[in-house]
């Protein structure tokens, strides 16, 4: 059986648990936290020597990193991640701009503000982390107006990528409110009948 | 035949050119100066609404974003990419750390060195790259030190995205000197026969 090593509130981790559901696969799961340090022992540096969650990993041992690796290890061969080849490369066209556009404001923006309260010294950043966030919003939103999935008219695993940390913006102070395309689409990715949510 | 949007400058765009050289690829090279604000017109952002290179256009005009995914795009079915799923999940897990853990800081700290200047204003900011840039390597090294590649032992489309930015890190005031193995893979993937060098 899969083992996955991850924090229930992490969106990147929350995408490993989402799309086992979608695709029903049976796993273990492996709360760690953060911040105690449990991703810097040496027995998870062997398994991660970048230190990060989530980890699969395979009932061989072997060990797996980064969300949407794991994403794409996962839904190898399922309806999740279509096997043509333009279509692929789109999927991780928006799972690219998500670890580098969309993670680093969004996520980061909700990291400071749910979790460490929005500490003055850190006022300035997160006003940049919302400026970054909005751009990301933009983009998704401007194709979301023309098409009810990432790629096409199917859901994959750009959906769950994007999905992971866009339904939790408000808990970063995003207001989606001018961003109806967003919306719909998380409306329609959360009606999935084998949906879960985070946490 | 493509047409590549690209920096010549920049280790994101010289991913493309360089494994185009590899793999023998005629294409058209459209040189951009961002600086001058050539991918935020309305006719660029409709090849790419995150107004970003690189940009592949197809001759079908069809544009494909994202560096990595473009890499993923081209070396399908060619050995830069491996058909084994294990393989190409790893393949991923370092293109999606090199988007996050290492162009964040290796590429940034370049860019205020060597095109900025380091001006005071950012010292601080670029001595907190340095710190992140040094932790990507020694994840690097770690695995290099028991490998020729990154994923085994022949070169994937994983050495070329890490190696874009890697080769040029001096610029951003890194010191490979206790990166030996680090230093023996810049050296191997140069001497790839179809190598072309960055600019």
């Amino acid at each position: 059986m899969y083992r996955v090593y991850g924090d229930s509130q992490s969106g990147n981790c929350y995408k490993i648990k989402l799309l086992m559901a979608h695709l029903d696969i049976a796993h273990e799961w492996v709360e760690m936290d953060i911040l105690q340090g449990e991703t810097q022992t040496a027995s998870f540096l062997a398994k991660n020597p970048n230190g990060k969650i989530p980890i699969l990993e395979l009932p061989s041992g072997q060990c797996l990193s980064e969300s949407n690796a794991i994403l794409n290890y996962l839904a190898d061969g399922t309806d999740h991640l279509p096997q043509d080849r333009w279509l692929r490369a789109n999927v991780l066209k928006w799972q690219f701009f998500e670890q580098y556009s969309h993670e680093p404001y969004i996520a980061v923006a909700r990291f400071i503000a749910k979790y460490l309260g929005l500490p003055e010294d850190r006022r300035q950043e997160f006003e940049h982390k919302k400026t970054g966030g909005y751009k990301a919003l933009r983009v998704m939103e401007s194709v979301l107006e023309k098409q009810a999935f990432l790629v096409g008219a199917a859901i994959t695993i750009a959906d769950i990528s994007l999905y992971a940390y866009t339904h939790v913006a408000h808990e970063g102070d995003f207001d989606l409110t001018n961003y109806p395309a967003i919306q719909a689409w998380l409306e329609r990715v959360s009606q999935h009948p084998r949906h879960v949510v985070m946490g």
